[in-house]
């Protein structure tokens, strides 16, 4: 009995072709991750359902890839629960493992479990795969790969200062110019929701923000007027709605703004220093943009946030993002360390090279050079001479 | 609440240096993967569950790793069934996908799906993870990554000549020294089963004397007769009990006993073959053993089978194997092509590696070198010498 061939929703095989161009890319980010210091590690594939469920909030645990346990798996069913069909809350007693949904929770645990072994901080990258029930789309798929690096156990603002400057060379060196860094800090939103008066408040009125790209200004008070934000508070909020020019005018016009609000000004000192040290280092294809909307899905960031958006050119969501958490740990009993990291979305970047026609022809000689390289050593020294010089042919 | 964190069962986080050692293992199984002219290819971790039940044996079945459905799974299954409480057969109401158990079935699925993108002989690499609900011993996890190259569409015997060196070149290139390749054909088990009357039985027959290394001639005869293989036919079989001598003492000893079955001295050709081949291109390190007992598990060999042992200084299963299949993919509905192929144990090889302590010193070192070089191209060569002047010193 023949069966039709297909992959499951959301899933793709890779031709070689594509996998010697991701592979290009993997091995770009890589190598510029090990240049600043990034050690990689790597996770299982699955984790205990326990350590992702209320990580991600309510939709994220729904997005979660469960596995059903192995053997008689229905024998330790509650006899009630069964009967009640209650899919949601049998979940935890038909499995006990999951898929993991990100890097970065899988990586709090690794450094929680080994804590003795590691010498803080900590720089680690990991390039690998992860899996969510999402609905696919362009540039959405059920299993796609990240490619995260982190830093934890440092509180310096250098750190984040390193990240732009990785953003902008890992894009330089893939030749895709123009990518947008836009970055804003979670201290400013808090800052923005005490003043308004709506500090209690902050998840919301940041997610109504957040929209303001998508949904414009109009709808994005509406929705604040829905959660009990008052006209007045909005009135307040105006200039952020409105506020235009370079970085330094953006966060001039917050300072007027946030005065009152400490934790509010904390968030413009932090933006205001690394724009003083990236000023004696300038990027060199990338272009940090103050986006004071910008708050990024994920509860955990504490300060700065980044979000990478693609050149104008090309219409696909962001192709990269990462911020600073102050207590991603605690959830696993490791208490007051600091992380800050980034992510690269590789299928996405894939989608921009593949638009803008940038993956170098030559990415199969490229590789077999390479091997030959790892392979002989010191030999590889005439075999250059000789590939070099038989490529100008 | 704090949790204690830790990895699910058989599954295991990689540090660094373990992270930089695997990748040297598999780096070096890749370059050589490339130089006898196989291409990458990638399919995804988990596949529809209608592509992997039924093609591992009812053992494998239960070892697949299968996934929850999404959403209000409970709602789509049969009220009955749900009483019945009858694991097993709700398994395919409750779940539609499972992680891959190997990269040979979905590699088949590739195949038929994508058969008018792909020009035959297809030789494919594929280096990814695999997934198994065993229970985990040394050297055996729950997920473990295989490195597999196969070739499809040929049914040239020079490729099996063609992986015996790709094995010898792999483990010469990483320093181990004195494998054994043990090599047989499944014609030959087959031709045995016809002259002892055995032919309907030719799997028990060839499951029981698989174990002949583990449990000894008696117990093997045993299991035969109990399976009711008669005590002549066992007498005709006794040859194969003490076969000894070389690859061709061992081939002469066969023919004799195989002289009156076609598909046996069809075997028994084919290993001949093999064997002048590989004359005039003498192994490097490695030694080939015939190995008349050998069956390997799985059932869809027909012809030549391989398998790979470490050094007799360390103690641990096989490190590789393969064979050919001559209709692996007709379960898909792609009927009469031929494959052959090969698998290396990564996590078994780096086992070895560190028992007998091969990892080189320099592989952190060696990256960069190769990061830099994929980089720059030509700049490099300057870079290149004042590298190696410096390791120098």
């Amino acid at each position: 009995m023949a069966q039709k061939p297909s992959t499951p929703k959301g899933t793709r095989d890779f031709n070689p072709l594509q996998v010697q161009r991701r592979n290009y890319v993997i091995q770009t980010i890589k190598r510029h991750f090990e240049l600043y210091g990034f050690m990689p590690i790597e996770t299982p594939s699955f984790e205990n359902l326990s350590t992702l469920m209320g990580k991600y909030g309510e939709e994220g645990d729904r997005l979660i890839f469960k596995i059903l346990n192995n053997g008689d798996y229905l024998n330790k069913v509650d006899e009630d629960l069964l009967n009640s069909k209650d899919s949601n809350a049998m979940i935890s007693q038909l499995s006990d493992r999951a898929l993991k949904y990100d890097l970065t929770v899988p990586f709090a645990r690794y450094v929680v479990q080994h804590q003795n072994d590691i010498t803080f901080p900590f720089k680690r990258y990991q390039i690998q795969n992860v899996w969510r029930a999402d609905r696919p789309q362009k540039g959405r798929y059920r299993e796609f790969t990240q490619c995260d690096a982190d830093v934890v156990g440092s509180n310096s603002l250098l750190q984040e200062v390193d990240f732009i400057k990785l953003y902008d060379d890992v894009f330089t060196s893939l030749e895709v110019n123009g990518v947008t860094i836009k970055i804003n800090n979670r201290k400013i939103l808090a800052g923005l929701a005490e003043i308004i008066g709506a500090a209690d408040q902050l998840i919301p009125f940041t997610v109504a923000l957040d929209k303001l790209d998508k949904i414009g200004e109009e709808r994005v008070k509406q929705e604040m007027q829905e959660r009990g934000i008052s006209s007045t508070a909005l009135e307040k909020l105006q200039p952020v709605f409105t506020l235009t020019g370079s970085y330094e005018e953006k966060l001039e016009a917050m300072k007027g703004l946030l005065s009152s609000s400490e934790i509010g000004m904390k968030g413009i000192e932090e933006l205001e220093f690394i724009n003083q040290s990236l000023k004696s280092n300038q990027l060199k294809t990338a272009t940090l943009d103050l986006d004071i909307t910008l708050a990024r899905g994920l509860n955990y960031y504490t300060g700065c946030i980044f979000e990478v958006a693609a050149p104008d050119s090309v219409k696909i969501g962001s192709i990269g993002g990462g911020g600073r958490y102050d207590d991603l740990t605690s959830i696993f009993g490791l208490k007051d360390v600091s992380g800050v990291g980034i992510s690269f979305g590789l299928d996405r970047i894939y989608l921009v090279l593949e638009e803008l026609n940038l993956f170098p022809d030559s990415v199969s000689w490229c590789r077999c050079f390479i091997y030959q390289f790892w392979r002989d050593g010191s030999c590889t020294l005439f075999w250059v001479v000789v590939s070099l010089s038989r490529k100008r042919n």
